[in-house]
């Protein structure tokens, strides 16, 4: 066995090992078609580095009584701490994580303001990841990695953040500037990403290889996953939904673009176009034009219909692209109820390439706004496994 | 070395004398990470099933000098006969090619129909894959595959066509249909696909692993290269690029729905504008359109370049989605001169999102109608290795 397939093998058994929960040595052998005597070998390695544990199999009082007590392996969720964050427009929210997976805590906090210097951000990030530990009695150095999510265009292999509306400068090294305020491994993606990570890892895209993930917010986010992993493009740059166009010369984007999606469907725009409508006195202006729209006036109810055959349109056209499997409407933000609705859905189906065969199916998934903290924290337990794991081979020699 | 390993070695180490047309045995050790001792074993057997030779090293003279001739080793052309077809619109392109993907022979057909009973078409290509043997004094069963291009929705792994402007019918399984008819392997795929295998394996994506290909004709096509794979989509229908849409409600595509880009760039998108502007008296409406624009006459070059600026914005959405290394804008049709202009490339770049590195490549790539038949051949060239290898491997047992 050379040193590059025992590698290979230490991270496939992991992996599977996490999959499964709990699972015996033999069919982990089978799963992975590794043979038995090195599943031992490895196992061994994973126990004595102290990633996995054993722990008596569910089916053990049988077999003890035959003398042989049977034993499962799984993740030992002590191994590490892991946490992840989101940092949105004007709150954080944070969770803590075991190695496992398992959420030990969280919290969120009110930021006075949207934008920040990113030294600034990362001294008011650290103090919070400080909070967050102290709630199981740990502190910010004990965690082993943390995730961070942040929306804009996001180089997520190099931690470098081209452009985020919550910066107050383009091209950030910020997950070293992170680092040099909270001294752990720190890992920046793009928020949407993270959601994507979060469906595939514990959500509804677990059982899937290709599939697109639409959150609807302030903007409109996606994450692309294909063949089980993030698609981000050259640059760090791909996967961008927002700013793809529906209207030649259109409507004026907050990006100084013209005809973008988010110019339609975001926040910003339907309130603009209420605000025209003559209902820009109200407070809460969205809620009060999606009220006025379910109530029948035919102003508010012409606004929420083209954002939401503009959105049908976009989606088509990412479908007619990728044709993937499953399309996750994702989010929490109560626009939901319009864009996610079944006329948006069935607009949407109406066209694309028409074939005899059943359209990519679409869910939609509700969610709190810990979901994208967990993403981060997601991203933060591949990224610690692996550190994990290439500290094994460097000590193997 | 177990028969999983044997098999990737044999696989690697094909592609990889491929790659290099001519190598040592002792570079490829190098190149491919593979043990000198396992190189000389399977290249033995890629020599003993004649699918490689060896051939006297171009530095041998200095070597003979002091007795060790040196060899190196390269793809036997004579193992297999590889022939590659385009079905157009009233014509079919072929080429046949040999093992090393050296053109042996080619043969254009014209038809007096574009639209064929899929039986009736498959006895047509059979007829003259029997013309393009003859060519060299062969005939058509000493082909070891076949792959042939046509335009419409292609499952290429199924050998299905979902729909194709050449054929009369839907669904139908069109690899069987022309096995019956020419008895050997037959490849189908989308035509687009067929131009991007070509652009990968011989033309300007040789060295990237991920970029797009567009070609304007009749239709709009588009391949995409990821991870230097194609990317079919998982019904087999992503990828469609012409109709993706670039207006709500707007002008009617031959497919049936409003707004798809074919409906704005395609030739019958032209001739339909070129009309009403009282072009239709015209033989050839689309030369005479684009001769008026040239000269200056302003309603065609409002046509010309709507058309154009349509065509920058879809690009631009495949940018913001896939942000690729490298978009290759290919084909052979006057059109070209319009779309490919500076003016269109510099408004893509001005619609995608702006980030301080630089924009994805655009080459322009024109070729003759035979890059269609040429790309049919490379993926034919692919399936049949893959015959070939695993007819290795259940000979070995």
């Amino acid at each position: 066995m050379s040193v590059n397939q025992r590698e290979i093998g230490r991270r496939v058994l992991l992996s599977d090992i996490r999959k499964a929960q709990k699972i015996p040595r033999i069919f982990l052998a089978e799963r992975t078609g590794i043979s038995r005597a090195t599943v031992t070998t490895i196992t061994a390695e994973l126990l004595r580095e102290g990633l996995i544990e054993e722990v008596t199999s569910d089916s053990a009082d049988k077999d003890a009584r035959r003398g042989r007590p049977k034993v499962d392996l799984k993740i030992r969720g002590d191994a590490h701490l892991i946490g992840g964050a989101k940092i949105a427009n004007k709150s954080i929210s944070l969770v803590l994580q075991d190695f496992e997976g398992k959420p030990l805590a969280d919290h969120k906090v009110d930021l006075s303001k949207s934008v920040f210097e990113p030294e600034e951000l990362a001294r008011v990030l650290a103090e919070n990841v400080e909070v967050l530990a102290a709630k199981v009695g740990r502190t910010a150095d004990q965690i082993s990695g943390l995730g961070v999510g942040i929306a804009g265009i996001v180089d997520a292999p190099q931690g470098f953040v081209h452009w985020s509306p919550s910066l107050s400068v383009r091209n950030v090294e910020f997950a070293k500037v992170l680092e040099h305020h909270i001294s752990i491994p720190c890992f920046v993606e793009n928020d949407a990403n993270l959601v994507a990570v979060a469906e595939k890892s514990f959500g509804l895209g677990q059982d899937h290889s290709d599939f697109i993930v639409i959150i609807i917010e302030s903007g409109v986010g996606m994450g692309i996953v294909i063949g089980d992993e993030i698609y981000r493009g050259t640059r760090g740059c791909g996967a961008e939904f927002g700013h793809t166009k529906v209207h030649l010369d259109g409507a004026l984007c907050r990006c100084g673009q013209r005809g973008c999606l988010e110019a339609y469907v975001a926040d910003y725009a339907l309130t603009r176009e209420a605000m025209s409508a003559g209902g820009g006195s109200d407070d809460q202006p969205i809620e009060a034009l999606l009220a006025r729209a379910s109530d029948g006036d035919p102003v508010a109810k012409s606004i929420v219909n083209r954002a939401g055959r503009m959105f049908a349109m976009g989606l088509a056209n990412l479908v007619n692209i990728f044709d993937p499997e499953l399309i996750i409407l994702a989010g929490e933000q109560m626009q939901f109820s319009y864009f996610y609705a079944d006329e948006v859905i069935h607009a949407m189906r109406n066209s694309i390439v028409q074939i005899d065969k059943a359209p990519p199916e679409v869910v939609i998934h509700k969610w709190g706004d810990l979901m994208w903290a967990r993403g981060g924290a997601a991203y933060a337990l591949d990224k610690v496994s692996e550190i994990a794991l290439a500290e094994m081979s460097e000590h193997a020699g």
